[in-house]
């Protein structure tokens, strides 16, 4: 097949995901959404989600209209003289990429909103079509996402035959996907957290009652954090670890014949549409009995869409004679990606020692419940970088052995670690949809047992969330390598000196760069959790001054304000943004003109290694403190209520943040600073003060 | 002057030194020890110390037997043929190592059991009295530990001629350093947090209350901790960057003239007698007014001391004719440590925005207090990457300027930041004897005024404690950077194929090394954390049962069985040192060995840079944790007894492991990986399996 005919073949792929995701769409819009109460309180978090995606939105377009034109100016006066079309053909790119991922995001979140309510209608029924319904819905963002990306990167190389415009591409959607995930992830934790501590333990109400006037902000926030969030920053790592490898085809082959060069800088997107059959295959796997295991099922849909991509691109690799190092290198990164998944799921599952033992400790309170939490989150890390030092061996001396640049093969283990990519966030959009079904079946008092099979389906979605989780985050962190690869490989290509740039860890530059970027991620988190500890005070000080005020509301005779709350939590995450994502993308250019390449390849190293680091603690201490918390109300060590279940939930507030604003933001924080250096590598390599 | 006569000016000034130490100590212990109840006291928490320190020693004779007969085997199989000199060197200056640490360690434990009793009872004469005993005390360790310190280099290098086997006896002392401040880090937290939980908070009865059965082994904790732990690991530093710079300097200067080359390998020793002179001098300068304020006197006899060693310094330079760009690496090296030490105060300081704030914010319970603490924690560690990124730049370009090489001057800046350590170790073992003095004041009823005359001296250690802290972690970096540097140095030397050891940041095996290298320090303060963890749950237990069985303990008129908590926390500490140990000292050994010389290098950078990360924070949010809580027992935020002050409690409690058992343990954990690395790159150069 000609490259030409593999471009289109992605592109009518990508239409084809992305029109099954309507198909889906149009099914979940179809079921029933029940009563007048559901259908009342359905429609409040719908309202809040889209007025916090309106103001969200919003900013960006100003941020990307902005960025834009910067970037226009820039690259047409990067080359000899002024080229406006290499200007227009990036800042394009830019903004078709930040459309596309706002897009995605805002297809799942329409089908989030809506699906929730009918989940919790058909668990009237049964649990079969409860599950059916939310993992349709889920489905849904995973399809238009895949699809939406194959389609654009397909197009932009179509149009352009320059991976450095994909660059351009995957910088707008990384920029939108810091923003909504950061905000996102602020706005989550801040309603949760506030709705529970004055909620449950200064109110004495159950979570989601519909007395607390934080309720609806709280369910407004599964959705904005954890799929709209969420979706953007897949979609980012997808498209990052596809034109990092890209990239480094294309600098990798610069010697080669043409031919050749443009085969190894397309075979990333080949990879990507076979995972999009994968991934469309594997979807149809997800059958739950009537009785039967929804969890068993999230994780055998990961299962078989790993052995269908494998089998996939063995038979294609085979039949078309491709160069097998390239193969093994795909494999060895979808292999090692889902056994990290699973073995990092030791730590947060409560039927082994790591839960069970700070479940156990809370028993002397909340300060060794911390302790213990904070300690086997340090420890978790391990399976993850181990895995990732493997995948990153692997990769590079099986593609070397095979001829090919040993960096290719870390860029294409990237690309086959995410071919995953649709499956994982079909499973986790699935968590969100479910918790809001429990919460709605809740407030609109539609029966116990409806409630405990949301409860079953809500449990399911943590235990595959976990394992998605530790999976995304190595992905992610792969992707980050391939493109400090890719990076190099720019800055070489276009230092005027044409010496090899050799990032020594023993040169003072890179050594100082390493320093400076490791301060980068510990900062972006604490500035993100102080946001979250600022506005939950806030609407803590909002909830109590309520339910002074408003006697009625207790008493279940009026309903609480829960606009203000919910226009507390959108305001006060968006403004807690500026600061973060502006350190995102001038730290690495003030580093780039400054201190030199060799001091920012050296920043970008720091900040990836201890961001790895951050990202996987408070990830998996989040996670676990969120189980032992759980493993304890199931009646073990004194069950609900108990000294022991007062400290979990101590310690399952300090992990909120951290499993749910900091931790998975991380990813996207490094993600962009990669992207931006490679981006301005040109003029970086050119242009500096020092180095 | 000549080689001989500046070792035999060094060894002279290292016993003059010593023998400074041996009068205060007799000083000290001409002081009154006041009443029958205050002495035996006092006999309890010594006769608690020894029995540890019997323990720890018996096993490290051990260990050091084990490791020197290992080492005299290897080293004599590692040349041409079999060299049995080299290997008895190396395990000799090994043992001589080890066994001058414990000598140090033991004084300093020695003086310090006898200084706290005297201290309290010159406190009912007045402030001043009680300040110089102290004072005096901290300073025996000081002068005992430069002196022998520097004595046995020069000695060792005078024998020899080898700055190789001085890194024998650098490995000695730090090995021991590594189990001494680990093992004390855990005994002490062990039974400050298992006294507190069950004294303070269950049974209601005031810290140090002669009825709580812990409160021996809290005190017993402070001296184990606080000053033989903390003295062994200040010891592994000054050690080890003076030894990694005279190895910078003789494997830098090769091809200069043998004179040129010896000069460079001993100017950091000429660096480290000055140092003794500046300290000798700066100490003389504490003094207070009969009403004056301790924490000023400390932090003038560190700012004294810096101008003293930086005037005497510049003279000698000067006169002697000596480079330039060498004095500028250790002047800007010591600028630069003193300015950290200050602007990491910043966190931890009650004056500022992050103790308030972590203050007020505990009115919202524990959860809040805990995340805003742990979130200034990450910010905390700015301005110290900053400064180190800052001094290594200075340090390499000045040198470098001067026509020396630019590594060398990041030695020597290492060296410079060090030469402060006589002051650094006294203020740092004030502390520990002023609130050992205080827990004797108020458990032999010495009145109300006593005890808050030690209050205020000990919240003047407490002040010095948070900038001498910042400074001592920031030097450990700076001097494990040089050890690095020293590495890499060695494995060029020793490569059989003569090639450049670059450690690129994109070799594969350099990142596989760093991704591994970045899971040893999170694991190895989980391993210490969980020790704490464990063993506080033990001696809860114990300190329950006590109560349960023994009524007459509350009523104050039964004596409870102190010696069952002491032997607790003692057995604890040390079953839970081997495998934290081990894998200090076999990872490099295994990743060296199996992966190779560049594996082994990224091993080192990973483990360095996230170590820096992870010491910084932990020790930075412990303090603020503490201060946080002082700041509302003052009177503020509700005070002691609000919910406010009891969520506080909780994060000091987290707080404790952080900065005085896995934090600062962290430092003598790299620099006990890198001296392995450095001392048996000899080795791994010429066998490896890979790489």
């Amino acid at each position: 097949m000609t490259t030409q005919a593999w471009l289109f073949l992605g592109m009518a792929l990508g239409l084809v995901s992305f029109g099954l995701a309507l198909l889906l769409y149009s099914w979940v819009k179809k079921q029933d959404d029940g009563t007048d109460r559901s259908r009342k309180i359905a429609r409040a978090i719908k309202e809040g989600a889209w007025a916090y995606l309106r103001h969200l939105y919003s900013a960006l377009a100003g941020v990307a209209v902005v960025f834009g034109i910067i970037l226009a100016i820039v690259f047409s006066l990067s080359g000899d003289g002024f080229e406006l079309l290499t200007g227009l053909e990036t800042a394009g790119a830019f903004i078709i990429g930040a459309l596309c991922s706002a897009v995605a995001g805002f297809l799942g979140m329409s089908v989030a909103v809506r699906a929730n309510v009918r989940t919790a209608i058909a668990a009237t029924t049964n649990l079969n079509k409860a599950f059916n319904t939310a993992y349709r819905a889920g489905a849904v963002l995973a399809l238009a996402m895949v699809g939406i990306a194959v389609f654009g990167m397909c197009l932009i190389y179509l149009l352009t035959g320059d991976p450095e415009v994909v660059l351009g591409f995957s910088f707008g959607a990384s920029s939108l996907a810091l923003l909504a995930k950061a905000g996102g992830g602020i706005y989550t934790k801040t309603a949760d957290i506030a709705a529970d501590l004055v909620g449950k333990i200064e109110a004495g109400i159950p979570e989601d009652d519909p007395r607390n006037p934080a309720v609806i902000a709280d369910n407004v926030g599964d959705n904005v954090g954890d799929v709209a969030g969420m979706g953007a920053d897949i979609f980012d790592s997808y498209v990052a670890a596809t034109v990092a490898a890209m990239l480094i085809g294309f600098t990798g082959f610069l010697t080669a014949p043409k031919e050749t060069q443009i085969f190894y800088t397309i075979l990333p997107l080949i990879l990507c549409i076979i995972g999009i059959i994968a991934s469309v295959i594997g979807l149809q796997f997800v059958r739950v009995g009537k009785n039967g295991k929804p969890g068993t099922a999230l994780n055998m849909a990961t299962v078989i869409t790993c052995v269908i991509f494998a089998a996939l691109a063995t038979i294609l690799f085979l039949v078309m004679r491709w160069n097998v190092g390239a193969l093994i290198a795909t494999v060895a990164g979808l292999a090692i990606g889902v056994i990290i998944g699973f073995t990092t799921g030791y730590f947060t599952d409560d039927n082994y020692q790591p839960v069970r033992r700070t479940a156990e400790i809370a028993k002397s309170g909340s300060a060794l419940n911390i302790i213990s939490g904070l300690s086997y989150g340090f420890i978790s890390i391990a399976p993850s970088l181990f895995g990732i030092a493997a995948a990153t061996l692997v990769a590079y001396f099986s593609a070397e052995a095979f001829g090919l640049p040993g960096v290719y093969g870390v860029g294409i283990a990237a690309v086959g670690m995410l071919s995953l990519t649709g499956v994982v966030v079909a499973n986790d959009a699935y968590g969100p949809i479910v918790d809001n079904a429990k919460g709605i079946a809740e407030m609109s008092n539609l029966g116990e047992e409806v409630v405990s099979r949301c409860d079953v389906l809500d449990s399911a979605g943590n235990t595959a969330k976990a394992i998605t989780k530790g999976f995304a985050i190595s992905a992610a962190a792969l992707t980050v390598l391939a493109l400090f690869v890719a990076y190099k490989e720019q800055i070489e290509h276009y230092l005027p000196s044409g010496k090899e740039f050799t990032l020594s860890l023993l040169d003072p530059l890179v050594l100082a760069g390493i320093l400076l970027g490791a301060i980068v991620p510990p900062i972006f988190s604490a500035l993100l959790m102080l946001a979250v500890t600022k506005n939950a005070f806030k609407m803590i000080e909002e909830i109590r001054r309520q339910f002074r005020e408003i006697p009625g509301i207790l008493l279940g005779t009026v309903d609480p304000d829960y606009t203000t709350c919910v226009g507390l939590a959108s305001q006060g995450a968006l403004k807690a943004l500026v600061l973060p994502a502006l350190l995102a993308v001038l730290l690495p250019l003030i580093i780039g003109f400054v201190l030199g390449p060799a001091a920012l390849g050296g920043f970008l190293g720091g900040s990836i290694f201890v961001g790895i680091v951050f990202a996987l603690f408070m990830a998996n201490s989040g996670g676990l403190w969120d189980n032992a918390k759980k493993y304890i109300e199931a009646g073990n060590c004194g069950g609900t209520g108990s000294d022991a279940h007062k400290a979990a939930v101590v310690g399952d507030t300090v992990g909120d943040p951290f499993k749910d604003t900091a931790g998975p933001s991380i990813n996207t924080l490094i993600t962009v600073m990669s992207l931006t250096s490679s981006l301005f590598a040109p003029l970086i390599a050119v242009f500096h003060l020092f180095g």
